[in-house]
């Protein structure tokens, strides 16, 4: 009979005899890959912690105790251990079902949500430190993977965690993995630990240790001399770098087996001081395609479960952003050996991939750190080397005070791509890109682009090269729209927009993948409502085109402005304040995202529909707006004798 | 006779007799101290590195090779070592003068400039990359204080040293200070380094090595042996926790040794790969005063040369903004055990100094780690306590993303106060708080303040702390504006503004200190041009206060908008957003920062002037866009039958 649908909460998993264990975990690693194989989503990180996260939940009671998954993009078990199985869990990632991510407003079992690495073992300090405030008597645990090493906000937390808490278990759960191989040296001092002999000495002292003991479980009257052993071999022989910031280390010890971790996490949990327990797992545990292949398993698309393979996608969908991007980069690069491209640990998600196969001189992964990425561009930019950094829209924001206070104030010529501009939308609000133009629109000196198709993304990138100072491109994630690929790229004119199609009425500024939007839209109003509709590529995002802006504010009655982007101070706000300034009072309407976080769902469409952003709903916000107008406003008026205008 | 006037460059230090050396520290320790007796500015960090910049000028040669300094308020001696000494010197940190900091504008001896901390090492990385590129021989020297190893960047940059490039020297300038006394576990690892007999019986030994070598300076012809020697007691005995970053770690030695650094320096400058030099340094040094207080002294407003003391400000001065919040923050915090204060190691600065004396255990200073500071809030915040996170207006655009992906997305209770919003007018363009306003206003869930004076202030406080989500206050460096604070503070409603003024033309909408201005020009105005202005207190950045805002749009010909803060994107920009979507098209004026980096100068007023925003320079743009109004806007034509207009 199965296990897993019998296990309604926590309380379940602790009520199964140790027998029945790895029966549970098959169940799980079964589920999980049925799901996955419909929904997509990160089966090797998940299939990793199957064993670590039932043992989790048998030596600890959430909600009261609190788990810190850092990404939390291995929560799948931790929810199906937390009463959410059924029907949603199927629809995982998609618009009825649950995240892919913990959400507090999803379980009082999620304590802390995240998609972002890096900030578990801060939150989790805070958490510490408020059960102290609090006299109360929970423990805390933070879960973080070895990449989280690599990111400064975890540094950061560690240097505080004796001066901030009195006790705190961290689970460094240590599969040599952050979506590609993990870089630098704390990975390389990690693998040291693993073969270092002292701690395997360690290791088989205690467990030899603990075999004697009889049942081996009784660990908890032994837990004083096995502690001193601890110390002997750990403190006194080799401190590791852990002890330099006053944890203790425990481990390694294999994360796969429930025995050994019934054992170590006893011994953690009973600590009165934080201690870190270094465990070692295997992403993708269970599926040896995954195994074989963790880069690609890391998070993937639906894929047959029998073969492993993806399932097939549109038959003839255009190349990605990203591959036009990293495919283009590396002809940059070939070109002119001072292009060197720089990745925080996303060398696939980005495209850098195809520079680190072909130009691997020219290229750097430096781990998730987005802040010394941007400043050790800047380093670069000083010296003769034209560094073009590639980093999604969302987590360019850990970037946002080196952007300023070091590229943008000394004006360093760094282009700076944005991937994931837009909706990501089975990952939800961690992810979506949809703040990146109101965060950088304030930094002097920048230049910001979004290219209409791919085509014009790659001639941005030669903007952006040729430019003396920082230019951003922003860009979505996947296909691009099919368009012929020129030769050779051509340089644009710095703040220059494109005019597609003349218009009497209203003109449409369109940014990016919107300025498609834009033309059915002109289409459709043009057709049925017999009026005038104009369109622009405007390009840019800053600077804005105001020559011809304020054209075509004078000449037609209404403005639109389309951006795949929230409305609060993006692309139709510096619309507005360029317009204003000038003293010219056309009306505009701003599509745009809302004040909102914005939910994951199935797809774009289903979460335009859910956030007034259909194409029916933009129709409907343009010629609202166009019949509220009065007859002529003055200044249309006082156009009119050199554009006819209304039909 | 004095020798600092006859070092005209880098050269000169170079050709100086070793003997002439100490001279050379005591004039430009005169220097310093005679210049910052008058201007203000760093005296501690610059008097406790004189010896070290001098031997960093004897052994490498700038432009050629690099120094970058950390934060680089330290940089005043580098300054008179490389040409500028004089006039622009005197004037340090003035509106003729040379900035307070490092610029690359300023000089080819500044390869980077700095005004945040722990950016250093990140940018060397790249700059020893790029040398290694470009097969080009500088030496690339990065130069960071203790504290730089509690901000996360600089843990990003460590962990990348050693795959990115072949060799960098980190001078690591160890005084036990940041701004005040460094906290966590990294600062007290460094103490154990320090008093580490394994390390002093390196220092002796190479010591008493070297000192066998005739005349004690022949150190290259046996820099091998030497080499052999430090690799024996470092790496095989006691690995050092920069050794598991993959650095050979040297020291550590006293900085104000010459002839010990000059051998120290030369070691460094032979290896060929990754070392830090660990130096110690003294706050102050030379100067009793300073040392014997490093934390009033590290940074200063003018002083008496003889007795140290402050010279007198303004005799009957306001209580400044910070006092008044951390006062607030004491009564707070005792009246409520669950409101903590956390700060970035600036306890003084803000103000949280009032807490961390009154209420220790309500009080955090986590060193210079902004983004754990978020995080950390965050996590307090899921249980049950009410975080104030009291960060510089520059320094919160570290903490951007946890403000996004863990505070406002999860909508947790945190309050930001946000000091120097606004002009840090000495320090510069690295300090200025311009551009907050912009980087929140798109964050979904928060609310943004501006309190007119410092009794609104208090109860801004108090609004924040009532409110359920996160709340943003930001407020001016130094003196309120002297009004009678009330005994018991009231929470405002939350969007609500506040009508000063009434007026029938023109109405102000303004923002915190600007409201002062705006009442100047509105009496100025009303005067003068028989005007009738009204001025309303906006208290709100997010959300506006539409309400009014739609009813005065309606009202007046003209709504006008000050901020202390740039424009793009700022208070004004969310004043047109509403006003637009309402379809209301009164013209706006909007006042505030231009789209550019702002320099260093005298005064608020000078860099006003200078940046057209002189009181002349307002009521100006106001006048000029009133005048230009036709008779009458079709809406507020429409709106006179109600509200007569015009005079």
């Amino acid at each position: 009979m199965a296990i897993l649908p019998s296990i309604k909460g926590p309380q379940d998993v602790k009520a199964l005899s140790k027998e029945d264990l790895p029966q549970l975990a098959k169940e799980i690693r079964q589920e999980i890959l049925e799901v996955t194989s419909e929904n997509g989503g990160h089966v090797g990180p998940n299939l990793g912690v199957v064993e670590l996260t039932i043992m989790l939940h048998r030596h600890f009671s959430t909600p009261q105790d609190r788990f810190v998954f850092d990404v939390s993009h291995q929560g799948y078990v931790h929810k199906l251990l937390t009463g959410r199985q059924g029907e949603k869990f199927r629809k995982l990632r998609h618009s009825e079902g649950y995240s892919g991510f913990l959400m507090r407003d999803e379980s009082e079992h999620d304590c802390f949500g995240a998609g972002h690495a890096g900030t578990a073992l801060s939150a989790a300090v805070g958490m510490a430190t408020a059960r102290d405030l609090n006299e109360s008597p929970e423990h805390v645990i933070a879960v973080i993977g070895d990449a989280a090493l690599t990111c400064g906000i975890t540094m950061e937390a560690l240097n505080n965690i004796k001066a901030s808490c009195k006790k705190l278990i961290v689970i460094l759960n240590d599969n040599k993995w952050s979506i590609a191989p993990n870089v630098g040296a704390i990975p390389t001092y990690l693998n040291e630990l693993i073969t270092n002999p002292v701690y395997n000495r360690f290791h088989q002292d205690v467990e030899s240790f603990l075999n004697a003991v009889p049942g081996g479980q009784a660990i908890k009257k032994f837990g004083k001399k096995v502690k001193q052993e601890t110390k002997d071999f750990l403190i006194d022989q080799n401190p590791s770098l852990f002890e330099k910031y006053g944890l203790r280390y425990i481990g390694p010890i294999d994360g796969h087996d429930m025995e050994l971790m019934d054992q170590y996490m006893q011994f953690a949990k009973e600590s009165n001081e934080p201690v870190i327990l270094h465990v070692l797992t295997t992403k993708g545990k269970g599926f040896d395609v995954a195994m074989g292949d963790p880069e690609k398993w890391h998070g993937t698309s639906p894929f047959c479960l029998t073969s492993g393979k993806s399932k097939p996608g549109k038959a003839s969908a255009p190349p990605a952003y990203q591959d036009v991007f990293g495919k283009a980069l590396v002809d940059f690069a070939k070109a002119d050996k001072r292009v060197v491209g720089i990745t925080g640990a996303m060398p696939s998600g980005t495209g850098l991939k195809h520079l680190a196969d072909e130009v691997p001189g020219q290229y750097f992964d430096v781990g998730i750190a987005e802040e010394h990425a941007v400043l050790f561009a800047a380093g670069l930019a000083t010296s003769n080397i034209k560094p073009v950094v590639a980093i999604y829209s969302t987590f360019l924001q850990r970037g946002i005070d080196p952007i300023m206070h070091d590229v943008a104030l000394q004006k360093l010529d760094v282009m700076f791509c944005m991937d994931r501009a837009g909706l990501s939308p089975n990952d939800g609000p961690t992810h979506h890109g949809l703040f990146d133009i109101t965060y950088l629109r304030g930094v002097p000196n920048v230049i910001i682009m979004q290219p209409k198709d791919e085509d014009e993304l790659v001639d941005m990138m030669k903007t952006g090269l040729d430019f003396k100072g920082p230019s951003f491109i922003r860009y979505p994630r996947g296909s691009g729209v099919g368009v012929h690929m020129k030769d050779e790229p051509e340089a644009l004119e710095i703040g220059k927009s494109e005019t597609l199609r003349e218009g009497d009425d209203i003109i449409i500024w369109a940014l990016g993948p919107m300025v498609q939007d834009a033309f059915k839209l002109a289409n459709k109003i043009s057709a049925e409502q017999g009026l005038s509709v104009g369109v622009v590529n405007a390009r840019f995002a800053k600077p804005i085109d105001t020559t011809q802006l304020f054209k075509d504010a004078k000449h037609a009655r209404l403005i639109v402005t389309m951006e795949d982007h929230i409305r609060k101070g993006g692309f139709g706000s510096a619309v507005l304040e360029e317009l204003q300034d000038e003293g010219i009072m056309t009306p505009v309407v701003r599509i745009g995202w809302p004040d909102k976080f914005v939910a994951h769902g199935s797809s774009n469409a289903d979460l335009r529909a859910a956030n007034g952003l259909s194409p029916q709903d933009m129709e409907n916000d343009i010629l609202t707006r166009f019949r509220s107008l009065p007859a002529a406003t003055v200044e249309a008026a006082s156009e009119s004798v050199t554009f006819p205008s209304g039909k």
